[in-house]
């Protein structure tokens, strides 16, 4: 633990309410106190550093000034909200973060009633504080509602149909816009330049017309730490601007880490805002460490790190994680069709595009944070015969769902879909989980479906896609490493719904889609050990099945058993009605289906989570055993 | 047909190269033509009626003005392309519309050069112009991109994320704004009423500032055209606009039923646009037909009617549809419960809430075209304790689905979602039909999925889920009209996860989840009488399934069919995935699945669908007839 000497102000504080009766000029030193111990909690766990460090100063303002947990404080995304839940009594397990049994990396509902909103996914703040601030009018229980939302997050459509319906309904409810220009990477769009725009004082209005506006608006005289505050702050704009035109009250922008410009706004907006107030806040993020200043992503996301030098300590990869390999894939396919051009909504470098992108600098589109416009702009794209790859993690292909069922599936448009961080994704827990898009992609007429094997497969993939143009295609693979094969200069072009046996056997069938081949080829070697001989086929597509696959392994077979990383309803949904509705079933085939348990999964280590799943080795093993009416072997098998 | 005299312009109009020939002056005469044609059409098809109308100068104008098919027209939602389709080669098939077989309600990609994106959904035409926009750039064939999108499609997240992302790019396209002040419902939302306070002219500047700024911008002299309209406009606003801010040239507000005002701003845009260009057209829908003129929604749209007195031809209905039954179910439920709340996105009359606002004005929300933020404005309305029932069409909930995982059913808040127009919708095709619902939210842990089987049913499952409090819950239900059962007064409350039997046999087992219930018992009757003694199943739920209920079905039949009106990999999926797990189908029950065909159905009448589908009594007996070896009955099933 780190020496009471340099907390003494934290060390006083359980809750917000302790925090309430630090002095405002003691704020400063609680800052540094909350930011050191920060740096010290996420230096032993890794985990998202950049954003917390940039709003400190902001984090303690608002539960200095209101009221949590009975006013509402909620953080949009919640990579931002370690120093709220240093804050907020759950200092003492800041280093269990993102670890199992853990503390989540987000704000969770479950976790604390200071988290009053949970998140992972971006831009859903201010719809939710509405509903709250329309609950506590409906039901005459006056309370704030506080959303802080990043200027990345507020490029996101959602982020725009809530301030219209909010400031068409009027309801009281404030918005902090952390505009520290930049997401996961630097924001892209219009509206990040205009925001640049306005922080960069070209468009403020003087200080005495400010308080002669707010005055009026506000009804009331303005106190007088509000006087001494528009001293300080370095404008504000009130006139015209886009927050205002959609019925906003727009303050700022004012600087985020001075509690001079903080504790007035925010007070005024408590004691007197009386419909939609949006408070325009300039942070810096990675501030106060000095590392992250420096870093060009300041710092976003860590792994465990030296608190002096800032070197984070990088596991040494054992193989090309899947995301590099399909980089990889993707331009060498470039190089051969200058049709071929790439959309990334707001993760370059998470999706891999980045390197793409420094190669063919003009057939690469990062959009934002806007996976709708994302796969229709795509749509469009193909229209006139470009090929464009729609880069996304597969839980926030989610959003684009319907423009993906609408644009592209209903019209047939050849749109690419490689899918990243497909099932799970460890220390993100739930909420970026890659659980369902076989199933709602699968679903879908005239969609093709694949899932990667292993790097080498995904290669093939990237190529197969490239050369596809009858319609959608998706291929998905999942987060981190691949197993290490060995990768061909260039992918092969797979036949469409053709899958590959690649062990035979003849009582047992284990037909894999997807990454847990290797599992299933462990498992067979048990089980054929134990006298139970065993197929293994790589089934590749769930859409078109390869009925002539599923035929042989029925028909040759006592117990056939798939295996996707998925929810139900996907790829072994399929297989299994084809059977059923084939009458293939009706002698007695004994089939099974291995699908992710119909729980949401917490946060932990992968294999933790395969095992708990039961789609490790041992887990196969024993479906197998307990369709032939054998014991199983022990496992942890949940669900 | 009509006469020649009545039509002597329109009648030299093959394709929209000959309108080109036709002298500007002649194009109000046409106008009238077209306008004329339109509504004689629709009086005997029935459609979309005022969207047209509105739009019937500014289709000839584009027509006129850029070199379609070459250049794109793409037209968002596509309500309003009926005088599009008149002028590109479907003049002749206008009374087929929306008819099996016939043109289609909408932009079609498949059915005309001129359609090069479809549409159904609202708000998707800025980001596909985006894509052909970037395309043509990349492929140096320059070409006029045109996307008109009305006022109510604008206000959704998704034309937002695709200005963002426009203004960022800079590439050539033109957008038409089409203000009508309408979308189905009068609009909602801050933007509406700041595109009210632009068309009121009180931030218009001087015309002479405009053309100052318009010849800076466009960096050529004006041509006499453009100076000639400078004198008719009723004002341009060229400064600080929202859409200014966002990086788009604004031209406008125009009047979109002048030639005079639109033919030279559409000719300069397309001669000297260098980058994004939005056009603000103010129109009126309805125009030019006094009925719809009258309308409060502007014959949106009709069945068929009299063209003299605008007379809708009503087919006396047999029973109420579901949709009114849900209303009076909903109404019912809140006034014994004060905290129950409804929202809707933009289609108060279609979801029966408008009913539902008349009562209880103050627990109504309009949020607009938004389903993104209806989701999670009532996730947040949840949190707070208040009961939210968001109730959208299957074919919307889509465009929610991220927030309906990441907001509700991860957080496992007790948001309601009442689903309208699950499963075939007839004339309005594809694009419409509510086919993935129960798959997409099946696959959900901890969410509770119902579909009534009839609306009697409904009536207990809107009870059920307003005293259900646990968690998220959906209720599906068709369009159309019930069975005619005898409602309660009040539903009753069901258990979760517990289905029913409706009919006692013992060789054949139907198990049906929604509205296909009364065809499986009219396919038990017909079996029956063949000697095949058959049980009728309702589900009720698809999630929790009755597991006790599908033993029993299992233990007793040597066939067992499951039945709803949805796509694979929901109920019966999930029923099978059961089965096959705990070895239930080991001993060769012959299972089978009957989902909608994996084909996009066309428009047809919901009868055709249904035996198309193999979904109506002969399909049911066939199905069953061939698991059991024997011949079928002759059918049109596909798929």
């Amino acid at each position: 633990m780190t020496l009471p000497s340099k907390t003494s102000i934290l060390d006083r504080i359980a809750a917000p309410s302790d925090l309430r009766d630090v002095p405002d000029r003691d704020l400063p030193q609680l800052a540094d106190e909350v930011r050191a111990e920060m740096i010290e909690a996420v230096s032993r766990t890794g985990g998202h550093l950049g954003a917390g460090l940039g709003v400190v100063e902001l984090t303690i303002a608002i539960h200095k000034v209101f009221n949590t947990p009975d006013d509402r404080l909620i953080f949009d995304v919640g990579h931002q909200c370690y120093p709220h839940k240093i804050l907020t009594g759950r200092r003492e397990r800041m280093t269990t973060l993102r670890q199992e049994n853990g503390l989540s990396g987000f704000t969770r509902r479950a976790e604390s009633e200071y988290d009053p909103f949970g998140a992972g996914h971006s831009s859903t703040s201010i719809s939710a504080g509405l509903g709250m601030a329309v609950a506590s009018e409906l039901s005459g229980t006056p309370r704030n509602i506080i959303s802080v939302i990043g200027d990345g997050a507020m490029s996101a459509g959602m982020a725009f149909e809530a301030l219209n319906n909010a400031g068409a309904i009027g309801a009281r409810q404030i918005v902090i816009l952390n505009d520290n220009d930049m997401s996961i990477a630097r924001p892209t769009g219009a509206l990040s330049a205009y925001l640049a725009r306005l922080a960069s004082g070209r468009t403020y209005l003087e200080v005495r017309d400010f308080s002669r506006r707010l005055t009026s608006y506000l009804g009331r005289s303005i106190d007088r730490a509000i006087s001494r505050a528009v001293g300080h702050v370095r404008g504000f704009v009130t006139g015209g601007t886009l927050f205002e035109e959609l019925g906003f009250y727009h303050i700022g922008p004012i600087d985020g880490h001075s509690f001079d410009h903080l504790l007035p706004v925010l007070r005024n907006a408590r004691d007197n805002a009386r419909g939609p107030v949006l408070i325009h806040v300039v942070t810096q993020k990675g501030k106060g460490y000095a590392p992250a200043e420096a870093a060009a992503d300041k710092c976003h996301a860590v792994s465990r790190f030296d608190v002096v030098t800032g070197h984070q300590a990088k596991a040494k990869p054992n193989a090309p994680s899947y995301t590099s390999v399909f980089a990889k894939g993707l331009i060498e396919e470039a190089r051969h069709d200058d049709k071929i051009v790439a959309v990334t909504a707001a993760m370059p470098a998470g999706t891999g595009l980045d390197k793409f992108e420094d190669i063919f600098p003009k057939r690469c589109f990062d959009v934002g944070i806007a996976e709708q416009h994302a796969v229709t702009f795509a749509a469009g794209l193909a229209t006139e015969g470009m090929k464009p790859f729609c880069a996304l993690y597969s839980t926030f292909l989610q959003r684009g769902y319907d423009q993906v069922v609408h644009d592209v599936a209903i019209q047939g448009l050849p749109v690419r879909f490689p899918i990243d961080r497909a099932g799970f994704v460890g220390a993100d827990g739930p909420t970026h989980a890659g659980s369902f898009d076989t199933t709602y992609l699968s679903t879908l007429p005239g969609f093709v479906v694949m899932a990667a094997a292993d790097e080498a497969e995904l290669m093939h993939m990237v190529r197969t896609a490239a050369a596809y143009d009858d319609g959608p295609i998706s291929f998905r693979y999942p987060r981190g490493e691949g197993v290490g094969i060995e990768l061909p200069a260039r992918g092969e072009i797979l036949e469409i719904g053709k899958g590959r046996i690649v062990a035979e056997g003849s009582k047992v069938a284990l037909l894999s889609f997807g990454t847990r081949l290797a599992e299933c080829r462990e498992a067979a070697t048990v089980l054929s050990a134990a006298g139970l001989s065993t197929t293994v086929a790589d089934a590749r597509f769930a859409k078109p099945l390869d009925h002539d696959l599923i035929r042989q392994l029925a028909a040759h077979h006592e117990v056939l058993v798939t295996i996707e990383e998925g929810s139900a309803g996907g790829f072994g949904a399929h297989v299994v009605q084809f059977l059923a509705n084939e009458g293939l079933l009706d002698s007695g085939l004994r089939v099974r289906q291995m699908v992710l348990p119909d729980v949401w999964m917490e946060q932990a280590k992968p294999e933790v989570m395969y095992k708990k799943a039961g789609l490790d080795r041992d887990g196969i093993v024993n479906t197998v055993f307990r369709a032939l009416g054998h014991s199983g072997i022990s496992t942890g098998t949940i669900g």
